[in-house]
């Protein structure tokens, strides 16, 4: 296996989030090809999550973030199996960043499957009625439609949203990485955001 | 009149969170009665909120309080009328104190207009039955029942709460002082509080 450059591992780690013997090992597999080595590392946390997903979390921190100026304010509430983990520095570099996420994205829900019914329904029919004077029917319709609602989730849904700071990442894919690093089932369980005049 | 003492000043200044002039006002139609001189203001105060009430309030401040440990967390936006009162060291005081009230206090609305209708029926329907146990009807029952109403109130909502840091004012009556010093209109427009394991 070939010796990978110290700046690969460095750039990996920065994409990624994960630790370096993490990084190094992924460059190793894939023979130095960074996009690659995310994509291994990417499969391999959501791998970790799935396994940890149904421990349950009862431990965690509160956080909040203030916006300078007061006049938009975020406060969340992060999940995790230990109190030992809630207190790592890791956890609480993601509630802020996804603090600062929340006060710049303004997502209004938490996940997919959390999205009112109601403005499900009426988003559909919108694009229904737009597909069908298109033209658009049967599969094609369909096919097109899952597309422009993975769209409107990834608008209003924390979870499917890119994350402000690296758009790379999707919040769900950053909360994949911090259950890979620390081992944890880790959730977001729930956010506020208020702002003035709104 | 009767010159002032100024450890009363002082005194009333500490109940009541008002303005040195307004106490000693308060103090001098009172000949110095401390109690009378509370009372007096705290109807000014009401009276000033009153008044001021239906000033619309589109400006403000969100404030966050995390307690130590980061187990409990409280967001809360105050809405008042102008940019300049906003940024006050009163209303961010006022703020953080109502922030940390909540903490403790756990209130589970903010007023008892918004108390939920099944919750305050339920409420009714156990007093009415521990009232009819007692053997109590009519116009008794009823002023009982408008008792024991008042402090379920004052346990669940924020603004009928006594203040943890001085429980000799109600948040509404804190908030009041508030209006009568800065002389704007304000309202807490809306809290959320999250706890671990809650």
């Amino acid at each position: 296996m070939a010796k990978v450059d110290i700046t690969l591992i460095q750039k990996l780690r920065e994409r990624t989030g994960l630790g370096m013997m993490d990084c190094k090992k992924a460059l190793e597999e894939t023979d130095g090809d960074v996009e690659k080595a995310v994509e291994l590392l990417r499969k391999k946390g959501a791998a970790v999550a799935a396994k940890r997903s149904d421990k349950t979390t009862t431990q965690g921190i509160v956080h909040a973030y203030i916006h300078p100026g007061a006049q938009i304010g975020v406060l969340i509430e992060i999940n995790c199996e230990t109190d030992f983990v809630a207190r790592t520095e890791d956890v609480k570099l993601f509630a802020h960043d996804v603090c600062m996420h929340i006060a710049a994205l303004k997502p209004l829900y938490l996940s997919a499957d959390q999205v009112e019914h109601g403005y499900l329904e009426k988003e559909k029919e919108i694009l229904a009625e737009q597909l069908a004077q298109l033209g658009k029917t049967g599969k094609v319709a369909e096919q097109i439609m899952e597309g422009k609602l993975k769209k409107v989730f990834s608008e209003i849904c924390l979870l499917n949203q890119p994350f402000v700071k690296n758009d790379q990442f999707t919040i769900q894919q950053l909360l994949e990485h911090l259950i890979a690093k620390t081992g944890e089932n880790i959730r977001i369980a729930r956010f506020a955001r208020y702002q003035i005049g709104n």
